[in-house]
């Protein structure tokens, strides 16, 4: 199968390509490195990506930037980095992707438990997360030629500590788990579900 | 209480309005009639909405645009119309309206059952409904002062006949049940919860 990953190069991104790579032919990308540059937050960016990597089986998108900070002082601006990133970059990869996935193809979008597990300062992500999760029970009603489309949601990740004191009482999930989840979502055969590695 | 209904002249908004205005001062506003309009996709106008309004109680959200058609011609153009509208518009009325709120004040938005039960055509609406969820639910751990904040989610009402085409097999909520449910949220005590009226 040809596998594209935007966000082959990110902590996550890179065990998905490693677990792949041995079987698959794997495109690496990413907003900086990889095998092909795009800007997610361009559909122009998004066409001209589509148009080297030519068609496709599945695309596993682990991308995509959100504000993190205070609803109190929290404006229209930093709102919309993560609707214009993570949120209107996912589904326009979804959106144009359409138009160059192979029948039977899969894509695999990023949400996170913030959806269903609100944490203080993550509003932004919060919104994001659930506009994603909606998104792929929708899409996957309406995608042609028997393309699957779901959402992994993970929860905080072990090698993510940094975010530890942000996420109290949550138990860390493993690189594993989150890693077996994409794996699910691109070749296995469910559509439209949230699989959630919580 | 003083309660700002935005889309108070809407087939909803009206009913709502109704039920208020006999024990409140209801202050109606809407893109073309009402007491005060306003564009709810401009922070701007916003802002300058919540001058005129001064500080109030209860903000009821019953309004919000979003893109109605086939997820395989679906641009991001498309897409941003429930983005700017129905999505930033009601979220803006929180993020601009929280500096103008009383405490234990109420914001009531409004979302939609395609958030979890999606219908042909509609992958936009499914999308922005998500993410108000979402979103009411990270803003409720975060509001100063006691201010609550819920959503309402409605399934297809009876007095749109015109959308039961779309929605086949679903049995129409009956207006008085989606109207209580407003009156629940911003008279209640209920916060962070998707009020489903469905």
């Amino acid at each position: 199968m040809k596998i594209i990953i935007v966000g082959a190069t990110g902590t996550l991104g890179k065990h998905v390509t490693n677990a792949l790579a041995k079987e698959h032919e794997v495109i690496k990308a990413g907003s900086k490195s990889g095998d092909i540059t795009l800007d997610i937050t361009s559909p122009a960016s998004i066409e001209s990506f589509f148009k080297q990597t030519g068609v496709f089986d599945a695309l596993i998108s682990i991308t995509g930037k959100g504000h993190f900070g205070p609803l109190a002082t929290m404006t229209d601006a930093d709102f919309r980095i993560g609707i214009d990133s993570k949120l209107m970059g996912q589904i326009n990869l979804v959106l144009i992707g359409q138009h160059y996935i192979n029948p039977k193809g899969s894509f695999t979008l990023t949400s996170g438990i913030l959806s269903e597990d609100p944490i203080v300062l993550g509003a932004n992500l919060s919104a994001v997360n659930g506009a994603i999760e909606a998104f792929v029970r929708a899409a996957a009603i309406e995608l042609n030629n028997n393309v699957r489309i779901n959402a992994i949601s993970p929860g905080v990740v072990e090698d993510s500590p940094g975010f530890f004191p942000y996420f109290q009482g949550h138990i860390p999930v493993t690189m594993e788990r989150v890693t077996q989840a994409y794996i699910k979502s691109a070749l296995g055969a469910l559509t439209g579900q949230v699989i959630k590695v919580f």
